[in-house]
C-alpha cells in the first residue's frame, strides 16, 4: 500500500491574503487526498484567535498584546494595498462577487477535511495567548511537531 | 531513465527583490536540467502584467484594482526600503553597476529556458485581471495544477 | 547506511521575528540530527553583519546601503507592530521573561550544532557588504550551491 503524500504549511504571517493561501493549499491538497498540517506560528496565531475576547489572566505585557493583534480571521489586515483596513474591506467584496469563500469559511473547510490544525505553543507563551482564546479542534506542539512530520512532506511551506 | 528533478515555485508576493529572488532561484533551477514552475497569485501575478495599459471591460472595483496595482515587473516596488519609490530606483541603479539583470530580463530568460509560467486563475477573477493584459507565453491554473506538479517536487517554495 | 535527512532554509528576509522562526527550525532540524543549512540573500545578510562598523572601501551608493540596513542580528526590526523599533524592544522583553533565546544566541547555537550559514556573494555585491562586515564562521556561496543541497532536501524553506 502506498502512503499518503503529506502537505505541511508553517503560517507565520498574519495578513488575511496569505493565511487566505495558505488555507486553499491545504483544502487543494486535502482534496487531494494528502495528509495535511497547517502549523500556525507568531502572528500566524491570529488566524485562530476567537472572535470574542475572551476573560482570562494575563500580564501586561500580554495584555497590551492581546489588544493590538488581531482577533480572529476575518480581523486581519492585507499584506499589500491594506490602507488603513480599507484594503480587507474591498477584497472581501470581490470576494463575495466572486464567490470565493471568506477566510474564515476556509478555515472551517479545513478543519471539516481533517486538515491538522496546530498552534505553536513556545509563540503562544511568548504572544501571551492562551488556549482559551484560540478556536476548537486545534491541537498545541512546537518545532519538533513539525519536523516529524514535515521531514516526511511532499509539499513543506513557510508562509 | 532517472526522472527530471523539478523546482516548483509559488510567487504570492508582488515585491521586485522577491520576484527576483523566484526567478533567480528558477533560473539556476533551470541550468540545472530541472522542471521549473512558477505559479503565480495574488499580488504575484503584477510580474506577469503587460507595461501598457490594455483596453478591457471591467467592473468598478476591478478597474480600481488595475490601477492601484503596479502594472508589470519594472513597476514593482521594494519589500523593505522601498521609500515611496526610491529604494527600487536605488537598487536598479546598483544592479546596472553589478551587471545584475532586470527583473523583466530574468522573466525573459526564464520564458528562454521553457520555466513554465502560471497565472492562478482564481485570483486573477478576483483582481479583476484579464489574459489580454498578462504577457504572452503564460499558461492558466489553480491550486489543482500547483499540486499536481509539486506534491513531486524537490524543490517547494513559497516566496 | 541510510542518508541523512536535510533541512535548507533560504532566509531572504530581514526582519527579527522571521529570522528567529528560521533558526529555531534550523535549531530544531540540527538537534534531529539534519544537515541543516541557511542560506541568507538579500535583507537576511543583515543577520550575518557584525554590530561594528568595519571599515572598508566602498562606493557611494553601498555606503548609503550600509548606513540604512542593520547592523547585525539584534538591531533588525518585526515584520509587524514594528512600532518604530518600539516592537523589537516589547518582543525582547517578553522573550526574555519567557527565558526564550534573543535572534543573537539562536545564532550561535545554530554554528555550534553546525548549521551551516551560507551568505548569498549576488546580493553582498549588490547591496555593498563585504567579507570583512560579516561574522565569523559562515561560508560563501551564489544560487548553485543552494540548489546542490536543496535538490535533494527533505524540508526547504523560504523565509
Amino acid at each position: 500500500m502506498e502512503e499518503k503524500k503529506s502537505t505541511n504549511i508553517i503560517l507565520f504571517s498574519g495578513d488575511y491574503d496569505k493565511a487566505m493561501a495558505a488555507f486553499i493549499i491545504a483544502n487543494g491538497a486535502a482534496a487531494y487526498d494528502h495528509d495535511v498540517t497547517i502549523f500556525a506560528t507568531f502572528w500566524g496565531l491570529n488566524a485562530f484567535r476567537k472572535e470574542e475576547k475572551v476573560d482570562v489572566e494575563k500580564g501586561k505585557m500580554e495584555k497590551m498584546f492581546g489588544k493590538m493583534m488581531p482577533r480572529g480571521a476575518e480581523n486581519m489586515g492585507l499584506s499589500n494595498m491594506n490602507f488603513g483596513g480599507m484594503g480587507p474591506k474591498m477584497i472581501k467584496n470581490v470576494m463575495k462577487k466572486h464567490q470565493a469563500m471568506p477566510l474564515s469559511d476556509l478555515i472551517d473547510m479545513a478543519q471539516e477535511q481533517d486538515v491538522k490544525l496546530v498552534a505553536c505553543t513556545m509563540t503562544m507563551d511568548l504572544l501571551g495567548l492562551q488556549k482559551e482564546e484560540l478556536i476548537e479542534g486545534i491541537e498545541y506542539g512546537g518545532v519538533a511537531a513539525y519536523l516529524a512530520e514535515a521531514e516526511d512532506g511532499n509539499v513543506n511551506l513557510f508562509i
